[in-house]
């Protein structure tokens, strides 16, 4: 079964690890948001494809929820003894992968050529495909005025209220992306935030009708009424004016979405089919698990 | 004592370091070569500039002749890792400082004022002034082609036997140094190579002219026939035409020195005032006796 999965960082990147441990790599593509891209101390930053490129390399850092797992801090050291910017983290080996892709982009090769470079040198094989091959800036419009997607959520802790997100540039998608979407039997939303995460792919031109159709298995980030990372519950609460629950995941995604994975003991929303299972990935085996349990209701669902 | 040093790297850099020992800060100015710069991994590399800064600071390797002391590599390791271009070796805390150069070049501050805040948070007082503000790269023409001097010395190891040394771009000097040699009452020549650090400075617009009649004490690079560090030997031979000595340098500088400081035992030469000591600086010991010999046979030839 050929699999688009599509993915934020951390939540979408465990999910992905797993379909790719029990999918062959030709099988699955994951489509990766870039809307929360950055230019930092120069360098062309892509968190949520650095966090799926670490997590599918097994390089990611098992707790921390971005970077890698074995790192030094030599660079950010100095820059912050020079006075350089340092409200966001930048490791030495994680730094030498943003030079690496800042030179290639600016010697013109494509954002997804580049990915396609790293990933194969740190021997991941599925496609990892950013949503864009061009910047598309997730922007948050909060009571502290509109602010980059990194300066609102690492730079001022999240802590500004948001009324609305949205995507600025150009909204083409990477054509790999079309065509990965085009020839997928299956499209697995993983468990990232709706509104900056999976939102930002969706809203790309023909995103939307190239997925219609399709068989769509979301799995809910919302487990208890909290969200398992991130900043996600009082963005429901703020945008959706409604309590964060799978109820309210299902309703974000309505008309796209086939099945949702929920986790046991939650309330499965009324209106569309409903797998309850646990969610929470806090293992290597969660991760194979959840994946074999999302494809397993796919293909209940498909019969 | 007003004193305005010339610089390349490693020697040019301890001898100055004695000299910040010896004399107050606002009476030392060390104009360093910037011919040897070059963009690497997308940041502007100053290698003398740096070289002159750690070792200033107290932060330079001990024997390594580039770079600091205490040194981590996770961003070489994965950019050579991901087939990034690994022929310059650079470490994580010096990639901190280059990345904070490159950055506020970009905001479009003046490398002068650059290095001026880079040695104000490193605690170098003595004023460190990059010869020009505007690249003006050394290029050696070669028996394997016209090299960038970075290319030739380190990607080449200084292999390709070099036929001529110019520089390119424009020759203006930095404003600064135009002042501090007009407000010095001694030029010190540092052991530095006359034909890649010391000849770039004085090619200059005006800083010839500025120079001249002023006391001008150049402390050989030229020990026992070699160089203490670096490709110089062979150049002479090369582009002199003649065996290594003390005299090749004097004559080198002739009509702009006033006073030469070599090896003892090494042969002095004719026609310039000359001082022998020990000139190889291995301790911090032997850098500030060797500064207070350069100022004393300064002050003796000025009686």
């Amino acid at each position: 079964m050929k699999i688009v999965a599509l993915s934020g960082g951390v939540g979408g990147a465990k999910l992905v690890d797993g379909l790719a441990a029990v999918v062959p790599a030709e099988a699955l593509a994951v489509v990766v948001n870039t809307g929360d891209d950055f230019v930092h101390w120069g360098l062309r930053i892509c968190p949520d494809l650095d966090t799926v490129m670490y997590t599918l390399a097994g390089l990611a850092h098992p707790t921390q929820g971005w970077g890698l797992a074995e790192e030094s801090w030599g660079a950010f050291a100095m820059v912050e003894r020079l006075g350089g910017p340092a409200w966001f983290r930048l490791g030495d080996r994680d730094l030498g992968v943003h030079l690496v892709r800042t030179q290639r982009l600016a010697s013109g090769a494509p954002l997804s050529t580049v990915t396609g470079e790293l990933c194969h040198a740190l021997g991941v094989r599925a496609r990892v495909l950013p949503m864009c091959e061009t910047p598309r800036p997730t922007l948050l419009d909060t009571e502290a005025g509109t602010l980059d997607f990194q300066e609102w959520l690492v730079r001022r802790r999240g802590a500004p209220a948001v009324s609305r997100v949205w995507s600025s540039g150009p909204s083409a998608p990477s054509p790999l992306v079309l065509d990965a979407i085009a020839a997928a039997e299956l499209v697995v939303i993983g468990p990232s935030n709706p509104y900056v995460s999976i939102d930002p792919i969706l809203g790309l031109d023909g995103v939307r009708a190239a997925i219609a159709g399709k068989p769509v298995i979301a799995v809910s980030p919302i487990v208890g009424g909290r969200a398992v990372k991130g900043p996600l519950a009082p963005m429901i609460e703020a945008l959706a004016r409604r309590a964060p629950s799978p109820a309210a995941i299902a309703d974000h995604y309505a008309g796209l979405v086939t099945g949702l994975v929920l986790e046991e003991g939650d309330e499965p929303p009324a209106g569309v089919a409903a797998c309850a299972t646990r969610t929470v990935m806090t293992s290597r085996d969660d991760r194979v698990r959840l994946a074999r349990e999302v494809i397993a209701f796919a293909e209940e669902l498909g019969r």
